[in-house]
């Protein structure tokens, strides 16, 4: 066994003190020495293990309320010392230098503090610079000193002491990395908590870290690696899994979009997501009849579809769902029964998210990858609201086209543009999605609309359509007037505005707008 | 003015030394004290300006190379005595501890030299430990202690020295936040180099910060705030803009995919992007004639576009360009006169991309928020090769039939998932994009096809036809074949592959795989 650097003595300066007793009287039974600072010296000492204090090497106090207890050459020199190098061993000679073959350190609880309490100073008193040193100091020098900074590290340190009599070189080399990721999260803490502190106003800078990556299968494609990070601490995922296959990157995000769009209700509400668009939509008086009217509104885009219920799903619900191939069912939650059949498919992925209006407002912002930079904006928060609706035309929409309007209005905030939603009862009907025209997704919403749930041309008699930005022209209106369309909710804002109104006052047809677009590219 | 904090004593330790000259001898003048470290100290010793060295203070050697200078108790209590806490100012007494207000520190190159050198023993030498520590201490101390790590930052600390006598609480609560965003990049730097440097295998922590934030007008929609942060040193963006207004979020997520798309050709080519999607392409002989035919394939959708060129545009094409509304033009370079002619047009983009092919291979990464948590994928490299088609029905396509096949086949990657391209004469000219179901975008990309440039039903006679996925059910085949289509390309890997081949064969189809699929949810 090649690089085993053996380990004669020991700097222990933890923080989190837990596990630290175990592991010291384990080295120390080795004949390890060990060197302590403050509170862990005390600890050790009342356990009666040998344990020589900071201060005795350094020959200067604790100062500044512990801020200075390490930073002193005798230390440093013990941490950075490389004993491969002839010019170092003199000087560690010179200056009668002891070598700290092992520091294990851990830091001052910022992150935790920062959770608790709004006491800046108290915060700040919780930033540790002596700890990050010798951190860093030991990493740099992984050579000739381990480093560990992390208690799950112990029981390997052990191993390799009782079994090669010091550290590999593979794991010193860890540890070092380990140790500089620790200081970079640390510090990255720092920074963000700092911006939106002490600074008048937030710095924009912008800081991602996420880590305990999840691989996935692959991504969009089975030729793409693809993982999901985590960016909590814990490693819990958002949901809970009751059955099934693991979430593909695929369904991972039809999920996203799927739950952005069912937090838009609040009343039952069924929505079928196919490659990240929805293919149809249902609010209902129960979740029943919202699945029923969903299904029936597409069911061939509903085949291998995501499924996302926003209330309890039962043993009939699960019945009626057990007929369909589907990839994924997600709900707040399930009856044991329901469960039980549900569970007969051995693939079917079944996923509970008991409050996803709560999560959704977790999602704050979209990014995108650029060369050299990276592209973020906030999502859309928009609401769209039956009080706010401004009628334009002379006819104005009775009220049950208005809960239709605001209905397709919601939903075809999260179809990608240029998208048309054509709604009838609550119900998608048509649904025009990603079209490099506008006056396509209506073309194209209303053939969908006219093969769907009723199977006759009077799908379209008194249905709704909703366009997530102005037209352009009033071409999409006489389309729409042919199709029986009665009434249309769009944004506004074109200089074409008056022509469009024009055109649908000629045709009778009863248009509002939300005065907000609706753009979703995504 | 409140919290000014006087300046008496000053520590300067830099690496990069430039105007550091300069401002020793503002500060100098003001009667501070300077003390400092080896290089630093000879280079002002040089420059006559009266300094102190780091050892009078410490009475301790640099030792080990310079790795142990400042890390002393005597630097560090200088650095984190609080002078409003008591018994900070009681320790300082007692050890004789000189308070330095201000610490001017920038660390060792280490992410210039590993961009430099592959030796392993320089990129870790250039890993500053005494720095970091130095800057840290300061920051945590900015009630007591102004920190500076950027020469940029200079200026105001003499203005404000001249002015007020000393640093205000705002400008050293700036300067603490910048410092620790300075030492959580250098950790960002080293635990990446370390891990694909030092470990067997590259660790997969997500990490990615960026700064210097450029504010958007707004994102997609104008109520949602939006930036665009550089993750490059120099402010430079990825294009240079040689006309019009800035360009706007959607612009730019446009550009992202246009430039994806374009960098699939090398032969004169002309792509045009509406709301994330191709409207229209084409290939050809030179670049004017891929206008033409790109333009005609899909004029509807082409206003208001973002079109990319692959090749310099001439007098003659700026001619014609400028009789559409446009957004935005790229091309790698512009002849004067074209360039001209486009600048009529005051608010029209024209954007200058040199080497749009070897700036997409700086696309690394896609990536997406969840809540707690970001999906990574690499992004997809496949490229579709004419010689390795494989012709899987009883007729096999002709030359070009296989040449318009791959043409479509490079589009189709970059058009949403479920993705048909109809195409002719290396030309689209039906495209199908981001339907929920396959059938679907058969049927709307021969619609388009039906209208497109020539207006005639032959339009689509000899047309090939390009599928992202495979096809579930023949149903597909059916409507291409009433709609003329001869040829088609598609990944394959269906459990029904048999017998939509056997359809195909039926219809005296030929058809190729593959082997890749494509599908795209962005």
């Amino acid at each position: 066994m090649k690089n085993i650097l053996k380990i004669n003595k020991c700097l222990i300066s933890v923080s989190d003190k837990s596990d630290i007793v175990k592991f010291a009287k384990s080295i120390s039974a080795k004949k390890i020495d060990i060197v302590s600072t403050g509170n862990t010296y005390k600890k050790l000492k009342q356990e009666g293990i040998k344990v020589k204090k900071v201060e005795s090497i350094t020959k200067f106090p604790e100062i500044l309320e512990g801020r200075v207890k390490t930073l002193h050459p005798k230390i440093f020199g013990g941490i950075l010392g490389d004993v491969n190098n002839v010019r170092h061993l003199k000087d560690m000679q010179n200056h009668k230098l002891e070598k700290f073959e092992l520091v294990i350190v851990n830091l001052y609880p910022f992150e935790k503090v920062i959770e608790k309490t709004n006491n800046i100073q108290k915060c700040i008193d919780n930033i540790d610079v002596g700890g990050p040193s010798m951190i860093r100091g030991a990493a740099k020098n992984y050579n000739s000193t381990g480093v560990v900074i992390d208690k799950n590290d112990y029981k390997e340190i052990l191993m390799q002491i009782k079994n090669y009599g010091g550290l590999t070189l593979d794991l010193r080399k860890k540890l070092a990395y380990k140790a500089f990721y620790r200081t970079m999260q640390y510090d990255t803490k720092i920074s963000v908590w700092m911006s939106r502190n002490i600074l008048d106003k937030e710095y924009s800078d912008l800081l991602i870290s996420a880590s305990k990556p999840n691989k996935l299968r692959y991504g969009e494609n089975p030729h793409q690696a693809a993982s999901f990070y985590s960016t909590t601490k814990n490693k819990s995922t958002f949901f809970e899994k009751l059955n099934g296959k693991e979430l593909s990157y695929n369904n991972l995000n039809d999920l996203k979009l799927g739950l952005k769009l069912t937090a838009e209700f609040s009343s039952p509400t069924c929505v079928i997501i196919k490659h990240a668009i929805p293919s149809s939509v249902s609010e209902s008086k129960d979740i029943k009849s919202a699945w029923d009217r969903a299904y029936m509104a597409d069911s061939l885009s509903a085949f291998g579809g995501v499924v996302i219920f926003n209330k309890k799903l039962d043993e009939q619900l699960a019945r009626k769902i057990s007929k369909v191939f589907l990839e994924v069912i997600v709900a707040p939650s399930y009856t044991e029964k329901a469960l039980k059949i549900l569970r007969k498919k051995i693939n079917l992925r079944i996923i509970k998210i008991k409050n996803i209006i709560k999560l959704v407002k977790t999602f704050e912002k979209d990014i995108t990858f650029l060369p050299g930079g990276v592209l973020v904006q906030e999502v859309d928060k928009f609401k769209v609201s039956i009080n706010k609706l401004k009628v334009v035309t002379n006819k104005a929409p009775s009220k049950k086209e208005k809960e239709d309007l605001v209905f397709a209005y919601k939903v075809v905030k999260h179809v990608r543009s240029n998208a048309i939603v054509i709604a009838k009862n609550k119900t998608t009907v048509g649904i025009g999605s990603g079209n490099t025209s506008r006056v396509d997704s209506v073309q194209f919403a209303i053939i969908k609309a006219k093969r769907s749930f009723l199977g006759k041309r009077d799908n379209l008699l008194g249905a709704v359509m909703a366009s997530d930005a102005f037209f352009p022209f009033s071409d999409s209106i006489k389309i729409a007037a042919k199709a029986n369309i009665k009434a249309i909710i769009q944004p506004g804002g074109s200089i074409s505005d008056n022509k469009v109104i024009e055109e649908t006052d000629k045709e009778k047809i009863s248009m509002v707008f939300t005065g907000k677009r609706c753009f979703s590219h995504y």
